[in-house]
């Protein structure tokens, strides 16, 4: 019944898959992790936040660049282009509507359906 | 634009009060300390998500327990009842609707309006 974050990070490795391991109110909670430089997109519909579990990134927005670490949260608004890049692997917790793909508007290699584990 | 955790929990010391942080979807990130016995209650439109920050706490339910240490978290659906209960300070980050009162359909003494910090 209870979810441990740690626990449920260990269970994968790759980069950039959403995992789901919550779900209330039509939103998920998804563990993920981060390395690299992701596609610039946006969500037309959905507000996204993005929580620091371990590590540090920096999102990239069209005007500005935030860096977040651990214990540190941003919401990006629909339709604000983002994009996020992280030097060193950093594992995120994102709150979101179920109904979130995380490359939004955009379609290609790194787009991935987020499973339950 | 961004939120850090521990530099929010810094800024107030009250009980059973929780601080909205962030806002997004109609889902509010709320801070809130506990320590001691809450109020037996449910939400009735609500399901509610409680993360340890730091601390550990009990969650009660009619019929079981769940211990809850940080990076540990649980999702209460709407109607069930629940009771938090912490020996020592516990500090939690919850994730709910913007109209979800801590109280649910109990009001008293412990009733709090969520106020922006």
């Amino acid at each position: 019944m209870k979810v441990n974050i740690a626990e449920k990070l260990a269970l994968f490795a790759e980069h950039w898959k959403p995992k789901v391991v919550a779900e209330l109110n039509g939103q998920q909670v998804k563990l993920v992790k981060f390395q690299g430089e992701f596609v610039w997109h946006h969500h037309k519909a959905e507000d996204e936040l993005f929580l620091v579990v371990h590590g540090r990134f920096r999102m990239d927005f069209r005007d500005s660049s935030v860096w977040l670490s651990q214990g540190e949260m941003i919401v990006v608004p629909r339709g604000t282009e983002h994009r996020p890049v992280a030097e060193d692997e950093v594992a995120i917790l994102l709150f979101e509507p179920a109904s979130t793909v995380n490359t939004g508007n955009v379609r290609g290699n790194l787009t991935s359906d987020a499973e339950w584990i």
